[in-house]
């Protein structure tokens, strides 16, 4: 369902000028989880034509690193119960890399017959949410994530390891920086070649992330073996990319129109839009090889059929109706 | 008008663990501009009771430098035609400093007549705007402004200058550094004892910040002389405070609840967030001395009289109409 109101894209001289500064990385891979992690959180049903479409057009922004979708029971997340139809509708064109959620045996059963050729497990730095988002605890979890990645690994297919709750949980409040480091360690050691470490409920201020990523290196895990997954519930995750990149990481999770962070849902969990991950990092001379133009239009689009605005303030400020005049 | 729907506020229990980054400064003024920058900008009216029971309330955060109103001409800005009667109904406390908006020098006797104790003059640095919000040139405003400048200063009464367009503009696209240089030396030399160094348009990255903020120092203004007032257009406003409070900026302007930003309006220029920034402040360990919770219930407040949800995501995620369980 595309919107009959005529829309325009006003004009996009105003990408920010570069004003780097010393000791940030020159180049970032942005690993785009819209389709997957935005769109299992939106209370509208995506057709899978669409969903299809959306990954294709994202591929010609610039983003080379999409996961399009999760093998999770389809009772659990009906938004997603097309993973099979999606990964092979998109088909996997040369250069680009498309990993898909799998959150056990049976998922890494229908990944592999869908064809998928990188994988992501999850799993959760705290008991609570291990009980209440896995039914399990936080050596459960790992278990059976560990299974699914040695597997993997065997097959020769590269695994990315989650870790939810690193920073702050709704239900036991602070999250010691040492829990985190030994879940790391011991995805690290099952294999991951990256480890994502997920700010699920985006309290977390910059002090903070640098903090726990001094904790890790202290452990000895290699800046380049993570990437920040941090959420904009609070309006922080920007400044903790920021620090982020002073640390030494190079690899963000990003959801395109900030999908799954619906400013009207209830269950708003804020994935940090891509569009405004890539104007910073365009403003301080990181390169991402991302197009914000073309970019902005999809998400634009996706708004459409998802009946809503984009809560990202790029696509806000540059994906309007009309624009005779945006500031007055 | 108070809604008539039931509003339950959830436990602030998740307030940010305080982890500090080394360099940054043990305190900083928010110099609150929402019932001044934030409603000029909202389209709905606000009627004069509620103005100052927003201020008297605002009182009651911690905040203590609320910009009050503007005496700008009510034909150009009716939702500010109330400006005496606001300034007058707020009263004087002890410890509260209520500066207001002077464009020139019937502004400045209406300013005065009412009561004013502090002022803040506006100029811009670049010729487009100039032009198009005060209809002169930036030498123009420099002149008028300054002529309000050295009457307040003999009177004894403390005056602020704010700079608009200090990092792009919409028709001149980039601003060179120079041009802010010299317009932010002539305040000073008019005695503005603080400068505001407007983002207008919310365009402005975290280098940018450091690039104008060292090419002021390197001209020989004097960190604490200055302040930034980031709009959060692009979503950017956080990262340039946290660069901001590295190079030693110690007051940010910010708008309660984001008054001004409303995410609906095409009008929107984006304040940043108090609530967001404090969010930021609190987790860096540094002190604004502003009650997080009272500010979210007080925005959460005006946002209801304004009808319409806030555009601040602390807001957002703390203050909601009924929260089970706001998670999942």
């Amino acid at each position: 369902m595309v919107s009959a109101r005529p829309v325009t894209v006003q004009p996009m001289g105003e990408l920010p000028d570069s004003y780097p500064l010393p000791g940030l990385p020159e180049h970032v891979t942005i690993y785009e989880v819209g389709p997957r992690d935005g769109l299992q959180a939106e209370t509208r049903l995506v057709d899978t034509a669409t969903k299809i479409e959306f990954i294709r057009r994202l591929r010609t922004t610039g983003l080379t690193t999409i996961e399009a979708t999760s093998f999770v029971s389809p009772t659990w997340v009906p938004q997603l119960a097309d993973a099979t139809e999606v990964l092979s509708g998109i088909g996997a064109p040369e250069g680009f890399r498309h990993p898909v959620l799998v959150p056990n045996q049976r998922g890494m059963d229908r990944a592999l017959e869908a064809g998928a050729t990188e994988i992501a497990i999850f799993v959760s730095a705290t008991e609570t949410f291990a009980q209440k988002n896995l039914a399990t605890t936080v050596d459960g979890a790992i278990e059976t994530a560990g299974s699914v990645a040695r597997q993997a690994s065997e097959a020769g297919i590269p695994v990315r390891g989650y870790v939810s709750m690193c920073f702050g949980d709704p239900w036991e409040g602070r999250v010691p920086l040492g829990r985190v480091v030994d879940v790391v360690r011991r995805l690290a050691d099952l294999g991951c070649r990256t480890i994502s470490l997920g700010d699920t409920i985006g309290v977390a201020t910059p002090g903070h992330v640098r903090a726990l990523l001094d904790a890790l290196g202290n452990a000895g895990i290699a800046m380049d073996r993570l990437a920040l997954h941090l959420h904009d519930t609070y309006g922080q995750a920007l400044a903790g990319v920021l620090e982020g990149l002073r640390c030494g990481i190079t690899e963000f999770d990003a959801a395109a129109g900030g999908l799954g962070g619906c400013p009207f849902a209830k269950s708003a969990t804020g994935n940090l839009a891509t569009e405004d991950l890539v104007w910073m990092l365009t403003g301080l001379g990181v390169e991402t090889g991302v197009d914000l133009d073309a970019l902005v239009q999809i998400s634009g689009w996706m708004a459409e059929q998802l009946g809503r605005p984009s809560p990202s303030r790029v696509v806000k400020a540059l994906y309007r109706e009309s624009a005779p005049d945006p500031l007055f």
